[in-house]
């Protein structure tokens, strides 16, 4: 329970609904996940993304997508997204950083994408695998509107068809994914990561293969496009903010590296969080609500730990 | 269509799916709705809220709750918000202003809340409503898994239950509500808005009635304070961001004014657009994504016009 009275704000059913970063409060306080709640997240799938309003930290699910995640890795090592910018940014939506065919200059980084195709082909599309063996896949435990089944894998939220036993990640706010063109497998550099409400017709036609696990609030601080001109380009080249860096934390001076921790979404910890959410005996709610979670509005705790 | 070729991004199908500004595109490009397909907005209904970073429009929902929308325009009117601040605010979740029962102080603005209750003494509740008779009301098409039934009304998302014939504001990305304390008889003076993945559990448990129509970037801007400290509370006075000032457009001298108006819901336009969005055609989804949709995700254009 929030103990301050008579204060006016929504008390603990806002912190209960709130994003990624945030506890579950129980009816006592946010209980304590146990020590083995908690996985370790492996720095080479750690992604740092530096801007000037701050640091964004992308946690890979390396597995639904080897193939990009290993062509983002080589760019990040190549320095190549390093100078360019956000250059496409459609406020409640996504934002989408790279190189854009020489279109994503920046005042002090004109780029030009010739060889572009040569140097980074191409992609095959990785939209879907097959479903990971249970309990890795821990239900949310309801029915969704866009996926026969939704649920959690090592914290990323998870759509699967039974029928194909395919499974892909949910665009949820947070959601890392290489844009394409037309052709499925046309992604070769640009990302976009969502910054608003669950774009899920994106899903499975997309390859999504991150989240975010710390600085949403500064890519809600990137300037914004006009989503009626040019789709959001930012056609004004000097107020685009620029990828100032991106990194990867195992390339990092060992001095340097932050490790993070994410609660394992198969703990009985996480089971008991959903069922609370579910069933909400705050005082605070005079109605309960449906008891059908969003899976984009589920949180799955983060924490940075001290690196060994 | 996107017409530039060869550039990166997710071409119609990211407009199709962005936020509340942004056109619905057909394959051939955005349909300009007709003339008749606007509304304009009552600026009794216009809140203005100044920030540094930009001014943020809201329309309010004045009929379903005229007890608080009469509250609100007595508080614009007493300057009561003006140099207040946001003094929680919770990424992916809400910022709340106002008061906070004199914690909301800001460096340059000391508050006390002696007599606030006298002055502005707790409201009954307006949770929901008696259902407005069809057409005003337009069906989504498509069942929730939150509500038995939700659609549209003058461009607000809005739940209902046929079994006791009530109606309510959903909480999407960009609802304007009242927080209020444990009892539900509680709100006075304290607003929020949402600024995240829609937070459905509570729907009908606190007195929505507004919506963004221009500014969800701006209060994407405002400091965020931690969620795990007194519930996103921001301690750091010094950092808190002022609300400079609000006012109701219609209380501006009328050559200060502007107009807006909103695609009708209830318009031929809007739900040949659902449909479209229900099924898209653009060659760039390989798999038809499900034919449900999101209330929070269904966009509703908002244009400035001139003033008469």
């Amino acid at each position: 329970m929030i103990t301050r009275k008579n204060t006016y704000w929504l008390a603990t059913a806002m912190l209960a609904v709130c994003m990624a970063a945030a506890p579950v409060l129980g009816a006592d306080g946010p209980p304590e996940p146990p020590a083995d709640a908690w996985r370790v997240v492996d720095p080479d799938n750690l992604v740092l993304i530096d801007t000037k309003y701050g640091q964004v930290v992308v946690e890979l699910a390396a597995e639904f997508a080897p193939g990009h995640a290993d062509r983002l890795r080589a760019l990040i090592r190549a320095h190549f997204y390093d100078g360019l910018s956000f250059y496409r940014v459609i406020d409640g939506f996504v934002v989408q950083g790279g190189i854009g065919e020489g279109t994503a200059s920046t005042k002090d980084h004109p780029v030009e994408a010739r060889d572009l195709e040569k140097r980074w082909p191409p992609l095959k599309a990785e939209f879907d695998r097959a479903s990971a063996p249970s309990p890795v896949f821990t239900p949310l435990g309801n029915a969704d509107l866009m996926a026969p089944e939704v649920g959690f894998e090592d914290g990323f939220p998870v759509a699967r068809d039974p029928k194909d036993k395919r499974e892909w990640l949910i665009h949820c706010p947070g959601t890392f994914a290489f844009a394409r063109d037309n052709g499925p497998d046309t992604a070769s550099t640009e990302f976009y990561i969502v910054i608003g409400q669950s774009p899920r017709r994106l899903d499975r036609d997309l390859t999504a293969f991150g989240r975010v696990l710390r600085g949403m609030e500064v890519l809600q601080k990137l300037q914004r496009g006009d989503p009626d001109v040019e789709s959001g380009v930012i056609q004004d080249i000097s107020k685009r903010d620029a990828i100032v860096k991106m990194a990867l934390m195992s390339d990092l001076p060992v001095t340097e590296r932050r490790a993070f921790q994410v609660l394992r979404t198969e703990s009985k910890f996480f089971a008991d969080s959903l069922e609370a959410r579910r069933h909400p005996t705050s005082p605070f709610y005079f109605r309960q609500p449906s008891p059908n979670l969003d899976i984009c509005g589920v949180p799955v705790k983060v924490r940075s730990i001290a690196v060994d």
